[in-house]
């Protein structure tokens, strides 16, 4: 029997529990609910999730849930179904539902068309305050917001932005064309998500006005969404650091251990060959090992430390690029300093190492050996781990996505290479 | 001769040019401003920023400035201000905007007292709808947000919201507790900043109000802080990630190379131990290498890919639960995945070794041993890159801070230990 479930529980906490329910159970529950009940927590459900618990339905009921979802979250949802699923469903739909869907399943999922809605508010800019008020009235309950009002010319160009605040305090008589701002900053709907994303935070918009290529308004982006772009993005940063990602169209907890492991391979090869190539640098040294087998047992905290410091080095880079704290301007600037600080650091580190060495081994001279190697080690670990996220954001790369491979691989034989030269060069002294 | 700066130009595009001026231009730029305009300014630009320009200000001029800034930046910026200074500022403020400021800077910094603002908008839940929209225009200019009105009963404790978008549809004569939602979620002053922008993300609010102990509405923090507050959130774990951390007090451009190298050090220097430690564990099978020397040559692909998978196992999880993907509820279950995850990589990296290791050494014994020593440590690193964080998150402990120098120690050392010990055993027939 029935109790009004959402009454006392918001969608969201609704939402979040159904991955746990058996198939049986998800169907029971969205029986349960109403179209809008279920539309509600198909909107706040993971896709990936929301999309496995539809294709469960019926398509006619499917549809009926579907017809209640905003355009946005219906095109996201029906995009991440099969399409044989989604056109089943989408047949089920009213005309004018199928075509709005059509239309924004177009756009790429992570561009602005592929995001907005097309539930937004606009008005001819010479109707009054009053008007405005009268039929703002009539259009919320369908909007995906009414905090702003687009304003268009007699062309249907994008004239102007009024916000709700604006219009409650303004006159009755008032027209909108004075009490709009014209400087209203908009995205076409092929700009990537992520750079509406900074738009909307830089900017503290509630929502930002999607428009072709003559001004005309197709949507808008809402902040509830720019909030989830920016988690995905930022997973994706993340992820890619370490030469991981998601796996497409499955969630973390459903993916399948051969999708998850095809992620994380390619880098791994290729830090298995970076590998082998500075263990191939070890064996133009091979005499030198042998003659001191001791300066193997270095080699881990000369490769740790290299490879630490040049993480810490490109990480830091590529957030502050990221978020802006280091514009494109001062980058140089800011490598320097980082150079500055690898010799700070490179410094103190060898101090402790060699200091460590000579009490471990008993022999001051291996001690300076492998605290001058570790001075160098970490001042060009500083410097790769920094100029290599410069080289690619400087041609137009996305650093995050790139850097990584790059900076261990290149540390690694520069590092192991400084040692054994080093090494190499009081071979004798230190036998 | 000044022009209308800020017709053509949104303050946050100018905001973010003024840490490029000298001392003498910036003084310039503000003078040439009004206070509206240079409150707008200084609440975009970076908090660093904008208090390293107000300290060049007379303490009145500043505090002119900043009265027409809404609290919570206010806050901010004279919290960001030496102790001197801000004082001498708050000294020239009226006495309504000093109390006000001075209570909020009691607060910490990353709670939700320190992010809040106090200019909320509340009515008696006993007056219309008709004698709210009146109030409403009366206090909508000096409100944070009009788009949020919450309603307090007789004793002045928080009792419902109603949001600007139902007042609008409803009839004038409605009671505001007729239309209320009466399940408004709240935070208490001392929340932390993190678990308030969760709840914001989650729930898709413009605004969340913070009450005290006794459901008294303390003030509100709009979802334009929120998102900064996630920006910050977000570059605090990745850094954490390498064991980095922001320099407190002042941007990555400004801050002082000591200052960063501090930051870094003190993981880098456990990583320097452990990489000692690891370098001890070699020295155990010195006699392994001094027989075979061609084993030093695949220590680097060893460390390497164990430091990788390692990485990729921990952050993968970390993320996961920082963004909700994986709830505590499937925390094992995840591990075992991701365990099979690791079999499936370190046999296929494992094989991909063994055969480079034959045809570069020209001994399959050789590739068999660093084949099999492969498929362990990858299988153990994925194993150790998932426990340690679930470990830290089952104690309550935040594993975006703590994991990284744990796993990366961990399995050098086992990594190393794996190896040897596999060769050791196959020594006789290895020489
Ligand atoms: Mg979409
Ligand atoms: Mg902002
Ligand atoms: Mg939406
Ligand atoms: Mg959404
Ligand atoms: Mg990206
Ligand atoms: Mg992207
Ligand atoms: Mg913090
Ligand atoms: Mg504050
Ligand atoms: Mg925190
Ligand atoms: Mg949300
Ligand atoms: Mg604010
Ligand atoms: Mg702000
Ligand atoms: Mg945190």
């Amino acid at each position: 029997e029935r109790t009004d479930i959402l009454d006392d529980l918001l969608p969201q906490d609704l939402a979040e529990q159904i991955y746990r329910l058996s198939k049986e159970e998800t169907i029971e529950v969205f029986s349960l609910l109403n179209n809008e009940e279920a539309a509600l927590i198909l909107g706040e459900m993971e896709l990936e999730e929301s999309a496995k618990a539809v294709a469960l339905l019926s398509p006619k009921i499917a549809a009926d849930m579907l017809s209640e979802m905003p355009y946005d979250d219906m095109t996201d949802l029906l995009g991440e179904l099969d399409d044989d699923i989604a056109e089943g469903i989408i047949s089920y739909m009213q005309k004018d539902d199928q075509e709005e869907v059509k239309g924004l399943l177009e756009y790429p999922k992570d561009s602005a068309g592929g995001i907005m809605t097309t539930e937004f508010i606009s008005f001819k800019e010479t109707i009054t305050v009053k008007e405005a008020i009268t039929k703002l009235r009539e259009v919320a309950p369908s909007a995906e917001t009414v905090y702003y009002l687009y304003t268009v010319d007699e062309n249907d160009k994008l004239a102007g932005v009024v916000s709700l605040r604006e219009l409650i305090v303004s006159q009755d008589e008032e027209v909108l064309s004075e009490i709009m701002r014209t400087t209203v900053l908009s995205v076409q709907a092929n700009t990537d998500q992520e750079e509406v994303a900074h738009l909307v935070q830089k900017y503290n918009f509630l929502a930002v006005p999607v428009v072709d290529e003559g001004n005309k308004l197709l949507g808008i982006i809402t902040v509830d969404d720019v909030m989830d772009v920016i988690e995905e993005e930022t997973t994706e940063d993340i992820l890619h650091l370490v030469g991981a990602s998601e796996v497409e169209g499955s969630s973390l907890i459903d993916a399948t251990v051969v999708s998850i492991a095809k992620t994380r391979l390619p880098w791994l090869i290729i830090c298995l060959l970076g590998g082998l190539f500075s263990g191939s640098i070890i064996s133009f040294f091979e005499e030198t090992i042998d003659a001191v087998v001791a300066l193997a047992f270095f080699m881990p905290v000369i490769m740790d430390m290299g490879g630490n410091v040049g993480a810490q080095s490109s990480t830091v880079f590529v957030r502050g690029v990221a978020t802006g704290e280091i514009p494109e301007s001062v980058m140089f600037k800011y490598f320097f300093k980082e150079i500055k600080v690898g010799i700070l650091m490179g410094i103190i580190c060898g101090i402790t190492v060699s200091i460590a060495a000579t009490l471990w081994q008993g022999s001051p001279l291996l001690g300076f050996v492998v605290g001058i190697s570790m001075v160098c080690t970490v001042i060009l670990a500083t410097t790769i781990g920094t100029i290599i996220p410069i080289f690619f954001t400087k041609r137009g790369i996305d650093p995050a996505v790139t850097a990584g491979p790059f900076v261990t691989t290149i540390k690694d034989v520069t590092g192991l290479m400084i040692y054994f030269y080093i090494a190499t060069i009081f071979m004798d002294k230190l036998m």
